[in-house]
């Protein structure tokens, strides 16, 4: 086995001294060069003023294994970006966090490290559950109260619908005192983070076509509900997030009202209109349905800019200081009233937050992602998060003073899919026409490899990875395997990064599309301890899989190095200065692989095993670990 | 053969509609895709507010070899990058600038399109020659002129030093009426653009150390040569740019004169000084000095910012208005005034452009990039070149309105020096403390792939692709071998990009550092067709490779192919509408290739062989082309 043969740095403690750095500051840093690697020479590369310096490093301690070098970084901008060069016979290594190449390359793959304020402390310690507040629970009070006219009555144990306008007409009648009535069920599954999608009136149930931010919706409970809901969670040691659209609002919005009516209101400058828009706005709207499969009710050109053509959805503009006063710049405002009391939520989520601010020539996006950002810092004294929806690139998003982390579609979610996924799914690949293609592992961890490389440590630390949203299929019906839907858990919750998960995911719920997993908690079969759609044996399995995260700082922060990668098989190492964790998946049976005596001196002890699948063996020869080849499995071990 | 065999597009006219788009276009743009390349579906995915559309593209026509797919590129923001999606059973793969991948890709590669003027329709056309003006020619009035304090006298043939002070003092007595007086040879060698290093008054020979810009250094025949030379040059056709410190001054410059001796003065305000500096000066200095191989008489620590240590250049500090105004803002500020009568230079070579405005939390990069373009565009009517020094990644500083191409260091003479060196040599590789290591074509070309990919087509045309400069050794000491460096001249002339060269280069100059390499042209040598320092068969080589992509619009504009990539060889398609030109390079002997039948009907035409090396050998089997392995060795065919 040679990929822990290659000289490593990452961003956590083993290699960076902790803690944010200020301007100015030197930080030490230090990079494990295996010991038969060729190294004369090491030195830092250190961007400062758009220019590199190149700073010596010196060798700070060997053992029979590995040699340690430390170079001191200076942190004279407030963004660095940094890598390691290698000097040997005939050349020269370069170690980026893409890995090792003997080449040159650009920047994009260089370590980064910034002197912004990655976010709260406790975000890695968070492990997330998204709740789609229709579909988690139903007080008792919920089922007296009356339907809004959009509404379409279903009952909580029917099968939600897979698209189309009658899925965002859906009543299932879940409301926020009925998952204030759950938080034991929660706490005991050990989550401590809730993500609502949004709580404001809508003309749908998913709520993202807001008609007010004045309010909570009635119809799950109103403002005294969200307030009750906070306090029970706070006092349960949860934390609770909301949800915002700032890219637009529903177009039954009071603002949309008026700004429609009155071309003379302030509203009116909230938004595009067709007549001063700064490009056709007929053309820029066809653009959206010349695409594939657009879904039926869309809109092909309203009078003004909208989400993708949906007419339901008109698009903000940022220009107007005065939306900017009254969504998210100050306590007052939207994005500030609901992180004080009596609501005191802990943060929000972004809803199409890499969207937002962006039309033709229009580029708002640095300026709401700061000013909201500025907003919940003062609101929470620095201890709100800020989390951005983004399905792509975000090279230049993160690590700043705005957002602090994304929802990380492309650097956790896709390659994760193409590896779990069954062969020949017609499960649709997120916004792509196709079928999610399977790949062998190399493929896949060199794509989460490169998004990862896109932001520094403390924010891969902080991104919001996961397996499934309300936007997507659900895994088990990805993976078509409930061993395999296992193995993908285990790498979630050993994953750098907040491990978060989609209200029933921990009992196997299954779906095709986004609206077709906006499945209810079987509240009956979970108190039974299962049935039709609530998997005992998933749900134990998730329990173990947040304990074991919780119990090993390693897995929260540790280092990742990756020990196997073949097509079938998967194992990295989290590692802090206290611990090393193993961490071994397998999608199917593999050949297995030997992995060098250093990692652990004593046998590994085994924290985890999946409960469906098989778990890896593990054997010593005078060299080597053996690890054989089971799978489905996964395995996690201490070694010491 | 089958680098051939994978689909291709590029910004050229096969595939994307000439002309700089305007925001709100629909662009065609189109797709090549071999016969054999599995395409159940072609899409084209733009990036438009943040998010990816997926367009559909259409199968326009085919042929038993190609099929070509076209779709319209909505171009909605003023930059765009996009890039094809060719689903097939199973999967899918992605076609961007940097290739065809399987995978899931980050977007740095994509292709780049921007409503932005990328630059005068000239300057694609353009064959740049370097002069640095003490050292190329002088007039009979030089030898008259006093020499300043700084200066020690050297010989015209002399030998340059090669580094230290003495290399900064040594004053050969080239002057501006002396190049005025060789224009003749540079029409006969062909080119067109002459870039001159600094011809401010300074404390050096090189002058990037100004002590003023409001004359041309009288030791060069002051204000009234310049313009005489610039009249005579666009008299014969030639166009001249200057080179512009805007990073620094001098430490004897009027402006820090009063700087220093009057903290009330405007020009305080100009500098970085150690009571007010937004971080410690003395640690930012001491890093520069902690660098291998730092030169002597850097200053550690000055009590002002420097470039890189050195006391001789104090720091701008663009925060000041009134330096934006008196240096690069306006008709009557330092950049416009000399772009227009008497002086009428063409454009600017900025200095160390890459660090300009940069300073711990301070960044007004983009600034002075931004109004240092906007005099030029409006002194020369948008017909003036702005070429910025970068040696690093310029992701983010090319395609707008800043600069519009840069000194080509990272995409075209890092890797074709690795390729050109020769082996074991001890040249330095640029900033690196380590010898250029030599490296296989595959390495090379990916490396230059990937920077080719961070700007848009219309900047590649633009960039300024060299071999070697004044900061530079000579391509003659770098391969050992003439014949090699033949090759690289070649590559030079061939490739997409103003190819440019530093005068002498076309006569066999060596050097081994950038001031050994700033020799004279020996003109008493060049009169009698060679000698000791000038190889005839050298300069017939430059002008026969100046005069070819004169005569051929492929090598200026058209696409870019790769046909052959091996160790030792490297072979191209250059393509217009009209004409497709084959290149084959080779370093070395090789095993030869073949090439499909489908890239010429007939026989090609040899437009070009290598003098000194080889002409590889080109037959016909039935199915291909068949290249001998011949090297090292040069061609370029027409094929028909």
């Amino acid at each position: 086995m040679d990929l822990l043969d290659r000289p490593h740095h990452d961003g956590s403690a083993l290699y960076v001294e902790p803690g944010r750095p200020r301007l100015s500051d030197r930080i030490p840093v230090r990079l494990r060069v295996p010991a038969g690697w060729p190294a004369d020479q090491v030195l830092l590369r250190v961007s400062r003023d758009g220019d590199p310096l190149r700073l010596p490093a010196r060798l700070e301690r060997s053992t029979p294994d590995e040699r340690w070098y430390v170079a001191e970084l200076p942190v004279d901008n407030p963004r660095v970006n940094y890598r390691w060069l290698l000097v040997r016979p005939g050349g020269y290594d370069w170690v980026t966090a893409r890995g090792v190449t003997s080449r040159d390359v650009t920047d994009a793959g260089d370590f980064r490290i910034s002197t912004h304020d990655p976010g709260p402390d406790w975000m890695p310690d968070a492990v997330g559950y998204q709740i789609f507040p229709d579909r988690f629970a139903a007080s008792p009070a919920a089922r007296d109260r009356p339907a809004p006219a959009w509404a379409v009555r279903a009952a909580w144990d029917d099968e939600p619908s897979s698209g189309g306008p009658a899925s965002a007409h859906q009543l299932f009648g879940g409301d926020l005192d009925g998952i204030a009535g759950h938080l034991d069920y929660l706490r005991e599954l050990g989550v401590n983070l809730l993500y609502l999608t949004p709580f404001f009136p809508g003309g749908s149930v998913h709520r993202y076509d807001a008609t007010t931010f004045d309010r909570v919706d009635p119809l799950l409970g109103g403002d005294a509900a969200l307030g009750r809901l906070t306090a029970a969670a706070h006092r349960a040691g949860l934390r609770v997030i909301g949800d915002l659209t700032t890219n637009h609002t529903g177009v039954t919005h009071e603002w949309f009202a008026r700004a429609r009516s009155d071309p003379s209101a302030p509203e009116h400058g909230f938004y595009y209109w067709d007549h001063d828009s700064p490009i056709p706005l007929p053309a820029w709207s066809a653009m959206y349905a010349a695409q594939d499969a657009w879904p039926d009710g869309f809109s092909a050109s309203p009078d003004y800019a909208t989400w993708m053509g949906a007419a339901s959805l008109p698009k903000l503009n940022w220009r107007s200081p005065e939306l900017r006063r009254r969504f998210v710049e100050g306590p007052d405002s939207v994005a500030g009233r609901y992180l004080r009391p009596p609501f005191a939520l802990d943060g929000w989520r972004i809803d199409v937050a890499h969207m937002t601010g962006r039309f033709a020539a229009d580029d708002y996006y640095d300026t709401v992602a700061r000013l909201t950002r500025a907003t919940v810092d003062a609101a929470t004294n620095g201890q709100g998060m800020l989390l951005a929806e983004h399905f792509y690139d975000t090279s230049r998003d993160l690590d700043g003073d705005g957002w602090q982390s994304t929802m990380n579609y492309p650097g956790f979610i896709r390659p994760a899919w193409t590896w779990l996924t069954r062969p020949g799914t017609d499960v649709r690949f997120l916004d792509l026409p196709v079928p999610i293609p399977r790949r062998g592992g190399a493929d896949v961890v060199r794509t989460a490899t490169d998004f990862a490389s896109l932001v520094g440590w403390q924010t891969t630390l902080r991104q919001w990875n996961m397996l499934g949203s309300h936007d997507t299929p659900r895994i088990l019906t990805i993976t078509g395997d409930a061993a395999v839907a296992e193995v993908g858990a285990a790498w979630l919750f050993t994953y750098p990064g907040i491990p978060a998960f989609f209200a029933g995911d921990e009992g196997g719920a299954t779906g095709t599309t986004g609206e077709h997993s906006r499945t209810t908690l079987p509240w009956d079969q979970i108190a039974r301890g299962g049935g039709p759609r609530w998997d005992a044996a998933t749900h134990e399995t998730y329990r173990a899989l947040v304990a074991l995260r919780r119990d090993h700082e390693a897995l929260r922060r540790g280092g990742l190095r990756w020990a196997v990668v073949t097509d079938d098989a998967l194992a990295y190492l989290r590692e802090t200065p206290d611990e090393r964790l193993l961490v071994v998946l397998a999608r199917a049976p593999w050949a297995g692989a030997e992995l060098p005596a250093w990692i652990s001196r004593d046998t590994p002890e085994l924290l985890y095993g999946a409960r469906r699948g098989s778990v890896p063996g593990l054997t010593r020869t005078p060299a080597a670990w053996c690890l054989s080849g089971a799978g489905p499995a996964a395995g996690v071990w201490r070694c010491a």
